[in-house]
């Protein structure tokens, strides 16, 4: 059998947005701000395309800036909100110690330019509190920045509360909501998100492509300084094909959300029963406000990337945590975040499900972790010093 | 006739490019940061790519970055030149007037951040003088960068002298390569080039993707922060299918340079020759230093924008300078750079031919274009002027 379960690293493509992205790049090739009529198609396409994934969150058309990718619109709307703070003095940033690589080290590169940074806590469950948030906000705070879910252990944070308090606060409020978008229902305006960023890739459109959402009135700095384009904000001839790809697949996947969540989850929580009942198991982040596909669990006394290099043997893809840093031997700063030791971080495991998962595919996927898990531990130095009492467990 | 003379703005894709892309997207979706098979096929791909890139300008795999396009190379070569200056002290930055506004708007964004910028003037052909280049370069100096090609009048300048300058002088040299990477003989070694960017889809590859050449020992600074991409230096899931399509573009652009260059060369001369008979016309920038496929003319009298919509009604696809400024009033700050005045270079006309271009195609140009602009000048007022004596004809 083979299970793609890393889903949250990258999604594989719609057959609807192949198709959207082929009939672009084979027919609509003008460049959209040339004036001849090849061009100007290019341009009605690429805006209809900005209409169509500004509906997916409520947002106006001229609300969404195409970007390279969620990095991109991260570091941008984290730039663009200190730049707006510092003119007016305020130079207070907040956001919460387990988001994605591309806000922490953004705040980090900030932090070094003489901003100040506050990551809140985000406890045992993977979840910030609000009370935290609100307490956390200062006079000088010109930006809140929580993610909507978390990549490596899917938990989903109280995202129109925090808006609420924010917009309340008159904080500029963004959530990097690459994991969320197309899979959880997302209203800017009822959440009152001021910027949100997106990518194409985890909801079945392509890479190098993806959004942020900017409130109208909220200001934005570019990134990618040069041509006018998408409103003077970010410069680069606008990759049609890509925006039209990425509108078809964010049609598709959120149009069909609340039916994929209703399978998902009973299989997810599944998964979950079927893996906890592993020996010094333990699963990471919250069991209920969580993302529908995820699951993330930490074994003890044995190492991550075995564990995946044996799954794979096996046709099951898998993580031990996000993509973006798995040349990395350091432990996830997510499963740290979450209170996880060192050696228990590194026996991680994660498992995104697919809108296609099946009982079967789960069943066989707790079968093979069980044995493989059983198999590590035989020879596992750790797992013989936690057995004979030598060192204590932890989970 | 259909003609798509407007090869400088975009590029349709190669029929190679699109299936290459295509069978990516089908079949190579993994996360190339992913350990599992799927994900290290989907990393060999792309070092495949990157590798084939590096060949056609004789530079090192490890020396490409893959980028969102031209515009994100150069913001990420002059910031990484500009702070790698400031660390020891140099904050002296020289450049051309007639620089693509991806360079030029990030040389105004780091004046105000109080670098020291000079702008080195490009004459009225349109070449950067050898002797100006040495004369600017002072103590503090830690950036020269100069485009290979220019993307409105396409004057080619003489990169390899102003890299052998700057390599004796010990100052980074950069140059946009934008127009010129499979059209001309790039040799970063031969050349001593530090920095180059490219775009793939002015080589008929996607939009969205592009190149940033770094040498190595170069220090290179991100513009997107996050994930480990990109030896660290880019961040973003790899765009592993547009990485690919851009080497298969390029590849085979690059492969029939020679004969491409022999082919168009006679018939932009002729296009040339033909535009000349037009009273009171000139052609922009060097004839004989100049983009094999670049043709750029001011007719006096006219405005632009009229004389490319009466050309799109006859099926010819032309612009009347930049794309990416297209929206904009304002003239052209390359025909102000080469010393044409505003009213002139208003009624400017820009035509690149692509590959296949045609004589027949060329004579077609010239015709439509003598009668469109004749039509154009039958009730300008401008033209009335100038004819009636009031005032005086500058071309």
């Amino acid at each position: 059998m083979k299970i793609y379960a890393d889903n949250a690293a990258t999604t594989k493509m719609s057959p609807a947005a192949i198709r959207a992205m082929m009939s672009c790049l084979e027919e609509t090739y003008g460049n959209p701000s040339s004036l001849y009529a090849l061009g100007q198609e290019a341009k009605e396409t690429l805006e209809k395309a900005r209409a169509a994934i500004a509906a997916v969150i409520n947002a106006e058309p001229q609300e969404i800036i195409i970007t390279s990718g969620g990095s991109e619109a991260d570091n941008q709307a984290l730039r663009s909100a200190a730049l707006a703070g510092k003119k007016k003095g305020k130079t207070h940033l907040i956001s919460t110690a387990f988001e994605h690589h591309a806000v922490l080290h953004t705040l980090k590169k900030l932090e070094d330019e003489g901003f100040a940074v506050t990551l809140l806590p985000v406890h045992e469950n993977g979840l910030v509190r609000l009370e935290e948030v609100a307490a956390a906000i200062r006079e000088d705070t010109c930006l809140v920045s929580v993610m909507t879910a978390n990549n490596e252990i899917g938990t989903v944070q109280p995202i129109g509360e925090i808006g609420a308090l924010c917009r309340e606060k008159g904080v500029t409020f963004h959530t990097d909501a690459v994991q969320a978008v197309g899979h959880l229902p997302l209203d800017v305006k009822a959440q009152q998100i001021d910027m949100l960023s997106a990518s194409a890739h985890k909801f079945h459109g392509p890479k190098g492509v993806g959004f942020l959402y900017v409130r109208k009135g909220v200001p934005l700095t570019n990134l990618i300084e040069g041509g006018a384009q998408e409103r003077g904000k970010r410069a680069g001839t606008e990759n049609v094909a890509a925006a039209v790809s990425m509108a078809a697949a964010l049609k598709e996947t959120a149009g069909s959300m609340a039916e994929t969540e209703a399978r998902l989850r009973p299989l997810r929580d599944r998964l979950i029963a079927g893996l906890g009942e592993i020996p010094h198991s333990a699963l990471n982040g919250d069991a209920v406000h969580r993302l529908p596909g995820n699951v993330n669990f930490c074994f003890e006394g044995i190492e991550g990337e075995s564990l995946l290099l044996l799954l794979d043997d096996r046709g099951i893809c898998a993580s031990s945590g996000s993509a973006c840093t798995s040349g990395s031997l350091d432990p996830s700063h997510v499963l740290l975040a979450i209170g996880r030791v060192h050696d228990v971080a590194h026996g991680s495991l994660r498992l995104t499900l697919g809108e296609d998962a099946t009982e079967e595919q789960v069943d066989y996927i707790i079968q093979n972790v069980k044995e493989v898990v059983e198999y590590l531990r035989s020879f596992s130095p750790i797992w013989r010093d936690l057995t004979s009492g030598k060192a204590a467990f932890i989970l």
